[in-house]
């Protein structure tokens, strides 16, 4: 919720959620006797557990902007009620299950205990006793499916005192959940690490959260991937769906099928030994994995192989290229749904979810029109197109899916008349396609608005709810349809090297919107728990935050250290294109061969820098042009723009990744300057003259647009400042 | 050389090195004319290789101090010939083998080029072929030893032209030593990253140049000890020797006496499968594995399982502390030496080197004193005092592990009376100590001035030379018997997680001492150089840089970033207290099981900002303080500091380990305020008051103590300032 939402809507949350989360009802003590009377009316009607959160609601609304969060959790629990002082964390600090246990959480226990150890620089004894006399006592009821299942029981409550910890679950995988939430609330303090004495009851919104990785454009190593997972684990998502085939690469050992990875991977594929690991390693962590076989499209790698598979002549080749390409499966030749049932078969005994993906999306049909083969077959059954010779397909295969003891999942386009009703609808279409799904009785779960790819910023993706447009109409029954949705990582601009940074931080913030409340969508309370969140996923390996530097210094070469440090200013502002204008922009047409060595490739998807400096424009606006403090620190920050050009040039003359960079550096040098005269002109008092920032606004246009595929990403902030300026004396009419 | 040589010196290590490295004999054009007719009589005596370095040194002596310097290598190479233009790598780059081949040699090339993949980028084919057909090729003449010998040949050729590469080896070592000179070669250009066209041939100086890991005091995990084996290889260290046995720890798997790693180690050692694996791993990049078991002191940890080793009574426990202790092992029991015969026998036959450390360092005596025994051995036996009665030990010792085919190591305390001359002395002791082992007949290898633990400085380590001090007048034979040196970190205050940062890069400096001419000796150069391959240690996952700022992160906690940057800009200007003050300065006594999560552990040794401010203001002053860019960047650094503790101290209150830097952060303002007050005076022109000058520097005294275990590095620099602030139009007479 935005601010302080009405009593009735508190309400309503609290009774869906059994309570709503402190941290979004902070209230200013200003207004707490106001609405004293109001709530001791509300109280009588709801449970007690629900007044703590209520109480504070009232009691604290200021804070809801989360500029100082009591607690840096993501995702927010769906209840928390804090208590007086916090547990110390020391070297004594120790582990002990109650109640029911197994290896897999035995080895939570552990992992857990060696991540506080890394966070806090403690030399703790890694191993949890089965015992009650232990600083976090874990009480788990009973054992979780042997196969997890969508639905299952996530919930916990943690109780943290000044003495002592408790957790319990019904399953392991809401110990595990309580773990990590554990590890979020343990931080540095005035007198040692320490977590706050609080008492949080937590359960999912949605059974189904996931990120779906591509491997398949690009070939990402299982060691990547594992420390993506913890990351997984971290935030609480539940899904890793995994892309193991597309045109560029087939990247899944069949033993049955040798020639589809190895003429099909350029020799970059799992082993089958190596898929069992990372499957056992994600189940440690409470992830289903659910892997993607994308047919009858997308499919070229397949073929290299296999061309017997194919529609059209072939031979095939890996495509290097990137977009849709025309080869698909043949969907009138029998050995083809020989060869899956053969194929998904091998896959479904070394995958053991209950879901299998696949795909289904985007098959241009062009070897379909041109199959006289395939043209004669439509005609002889009375299938009127492709689309319905897909739904042809799709129904074929669904039945081997289900003869091997899986339900299928498939992206929008699988879904056409006549599929039975168990298949699962991943919809990159958005909400109104998910909707439509589920009002014929179809589960769905929203991709669209998640692509981390696309370079959106966290609190785009943050905004982005299962539940709202068409969807926010369903009955109750429809509702419980839509399991939840999945963050899309797609390859085609991503390496080993860069892809952590391409998925956090913000892909935690997706990991909210499926976990948290409804009602919890404060996007500046999300930034600052994401700032603290996402430093701690480095404790887990992830590279998001090391890599950018690391990447610069590639590009730097033998720079001076003041010419380094002015590519890491010019860096740390810009964001690569947003949405498909990579593609589009690309210089030379990219493929799966071209070096990710660029600057576009280094820069997080989101500045925060940037970020921050416009924060900073709209607060010294917002204050009239009065706020001393903040003008000062715009100052500095625009003089270190305005002068870093010159410092940058001698660097791209020696670097041609640098020199691809030149104009943006001129274009911030230039708008250093600009705010600076802004600001001198606010200084004066008097309303900038017209033509000035007619001039000024121009050239703002034209720095907007992206140059090295890059976007420079203070200049709306600049552009603020301009309009500020040409205010005058009363720039607070300028505020957006 | 510092500056320019005379001529004479130059022909000197001409002769001696086949040429002079053209990076220190950079001279200017001013006085070509002059030293014209100097060169050509010289010319006559030399071989033509000579030539090009001599002419080019007299030609470009202002570039000694290598502010640009030509090529970006660490160790200096003998003899480098620049050629015209440079060789593209771009993603055609290829690795060819002609001659002899073998399959370590093939996994060097592969590993060259992920490592080239790596450092720029690129998407390479990974596979060396066996054709002169590549970029590079790769001909090696014989196989080296099966097992890697002291002076084996390293001698390798690399000849880079524009149109390809050629490197020529006797032996697989060369060839793997002129890779990493490749790759150090390669670097971003104007237009794609290539390697300049270029001849080197190259030596080392001295045969044994290692690194000593003291795992035992803090166990090292495998991971971390390979990353640094890879540090090793980029900077031509051929020995690693490690450090396994010390009171603190006992890491071997030992299968004939399992008590010794069970009860020594808290479960914290290498088994023997991982031993050979690393020896393995050492092997394939050039480097000898030399094992140490420190006895007879240093070695508590032998006696928790092993009591009946001990001159004491007993029981042992793991000690926790630091320093020397009493247990030593019982020179008088001849089961001590049946023990120690099966022991060394099952190390040496898991150690293939040739060498065998035996420590020997540091015995209390007082066990042995205090021991009836032990006396009554010594009075038999006509044994005076400890130090003999460590001979006896020592002989014993010796002949056990000459009888298990090896040749003893061990540090000075080894060499007394009677020894035999083929042991090999590992000075603690310094230069002296090793010229009087060398005049005796024995081998030695230098690391006293080598001790990263210490805390000094890459410039102050840089400037030992192992044949300084007495070592310098020894006979050309008896300089023969000093083989080189070897770094020694020492671990009393390093942890897996920031070792990295306590052993680079100041060891690069170390190893180009122990490869490179005794010429090479110009700090600045160093400096320049040790920046690039710094960074370039980073591309194999050495964590020297990165992981102050992520250590920092945890002392920060929630900190908002200018917070964070607050902290940053502290910590970049202070280093943890030098030699061994540490320990005396300590809060509370420190253990094995203290954590390292302070600042003292996240700052690297020495300070780059610190030694770059100091440069700043020398050159500031050395313009008789005319230098207005310099003045400029001065303020713009002394009022960030200035200004830093406001910043800072509010997250001191809420950490209480940035609380520990409370003093330091208000002790750099001061200095900030300190050096804007000079300034301001200078600029005045006018000389500071006398009385000021007195108190400014009183100040200064009292900052330049250690506070939280760190001193703050511009501290002397600022008093420079007031100096000349107090010299006053004249400033320049204060130039230090």
């Amino acid at each position: 919720m935005d601010s302080l939402a009405a009593p009735e809507t508190l309400f309503a949350g609290c009774r869906r959620y059994d309570s709503m989360p402190k941290l979004v009802l902070h209230s200013s003590y200003l207004i707490s006797t106001l609405l004293g009377r109001i709530f001791r009316t509300m109280a009588q009607n709801v449970r007690l557990q629900c007044i703590g959160v209520i109480l504070w609601a009232l009691l604290h609304p200021a804070m809801t902007t989360a500029q100082q969060p009591a607690l840096n959790l993501i995702p927010l629990p769906a209840n928390v009620q804090s208590g007086a002082g916090s547990l110390k964390v020391d070297s004594t600090f120790s582990v002990g299950f109650t109640g029911y246990t197994e290896p897999r959480l035995e080895r939570a226990g552990e992992r857990f205990l060696r991540q506080l150890a890394r966070q806090t620089g403690l030399l703790l004894a890694l191993k949890p006793s089965k015992t009650a006399k232990a600083t976090l006592v874990i009480q788990t009821d009973r054992a979780g499916k042997e196969i997890q299942e969508v639905g299952e029981d996530e919930s916990y409550i943690l109780d943290v005192s000044t003495a002592s910890a408790r957790l319990r679950a019904s399953t392991p995988l809401g110990a595990m959940h309580g773990l990590q939430t554990f590890l979020q609330l343990v931080d540095v303090a005035p007198d040692g690490f320490a977590a706050p004495a609080v008492t949080i009851q937590d359960k999912p919104r949605f059974p189904w959260r996931g990120l779906m990785l591509d491997s398949a454009r690009h070939f990402i190593p299982l060691e990547v991937i594992r420390r993506n997972l913890d990351g997984l684990e971290a935030v609480k998502m539940n899904v890793f769906h995994w892309h193991l085939s597309e045109n560029q690469g087939f990247r899944a050992e069949s033993k049955k099928f040798p020639k589809l990875h190895e003429s099909g991977s350029d020799s970059l594929y799992y082993t089958q030994d190596e898929i069992r690991d990372l499957i056992a390693y994600a189940r440690d962590r409470g992830i289903r994995v659910v892997p993607e076989f994308d047919m009858p499209g997308h499919s070229t790698a397949w073929f290299v192989g296999h061309p017997e598979l194919a529609s059209g002549k072939g031979p095939y080749e890996i495509e290097r290229r990137w977009g849709i390409f025309d080869p698909a499966m043949d969907p009138t030749s029998e050995k083809v749904y020989k060869f899956l049932d053969d194929f998904i078969g091998e896959m479904a005994r070394i995958f053991p979810d209950h879901y299998f993906h696949i795909g289904g999306d985007e098959v241009s049909g062009k070897e379909w029109d041109a199959n006289p083969k395939i043209q004669g077959f439509m005609k002889a059954h009375g299938i009127k197109n492709n689309e319905a010779l897909q739904a042809y397909f799709s129904g074929r295969v669904q039945k081997l899916v289900t003869k091997h003891g899986k339900t299928v999942v498939g992206w929008d386009e699988v879904l056409v008349e006549g599929v039975p009703k168990d298949i699962v609808i991943q919809s990159w279409r958005g909400q109104a396609s998910l909707a439509k799904a589920a009002k014929q009785g179809f589960r769905g779960i929203l991709s669209n608005g998640y692509y981390l790819d696309l370079g959106w910023s966290a609190a785009r993706h943050y905004a982005v709810d299962p539940m709202s447009g068409d969807a926010a109409n369903l009955s109750a029954e429809e509702k419980q349809r839509i399991l939840g949705g999945e963050s899309c990582m797609w390859a085609e601009y991503i390496s080993p090297e860069n892809v952590d940074s391409r998925i956090w931080p913000r892909n935690a913030a997706i990991a909210e919107r499926l976990w948290s409340p409804q009602e919890v969508r404060d996007p500046a309370s999300m930034y600052a728990r994401l700032d603290f969140v996402s430093a701690r996923l480095e404790w887990l390996g992830l590279t998001h935050r090391s890599v950018s530097r690391h990447m610069l210094q590639r590009l730097a070469g033998s720079a001076s250290s003041s010419e380094f440090a002015a590519l890491r200013a010019l860096a740390e502002v810009v964001e690569p294109v947003k949405d498909y204008t990579r593609e589009q922009t690309a210089p030379a047409e990219p493929t799966s061969t071209t070096p990710m060595n660029r600057v576009v490739d280094a820069v997080p998807l989101e500045s925060d820098a940037g970020r921050r400096f416009g924060e900073l424009v709209d607060q010294f606006v917002a204050s009239s042009c009065h706020d001393g403090a903040a003008e000062a620190r715009l100052r500095a920050q625009l003089t270190v723009w305005r002068d870093n050009d010159a410092i940058l040039q001698p660097l791209a003359e020696r670097s041609f990744l640098v020199k691809e960079i030149a104009a943006n550096s001129r274009d911030l040098s230039a708008l250093g300057a600009m705010g600076l005269a802004a600001l001198d002109a606010i200084a004066k008092g008097q309303s900038a003259p017209d033509s000035w920032r007619t001039q000024q606004l121009a050239i703002v246009e034209q720095i907007k647009k992206p140059r090295a595929q890059l976007l420079l990403i203070p200049a709306p902030a600049i552009q603020r400042l301009v309009e500020a300026a040409a205010a005058g004396g009363a720039c607070s009419a300028a505020k957006p």
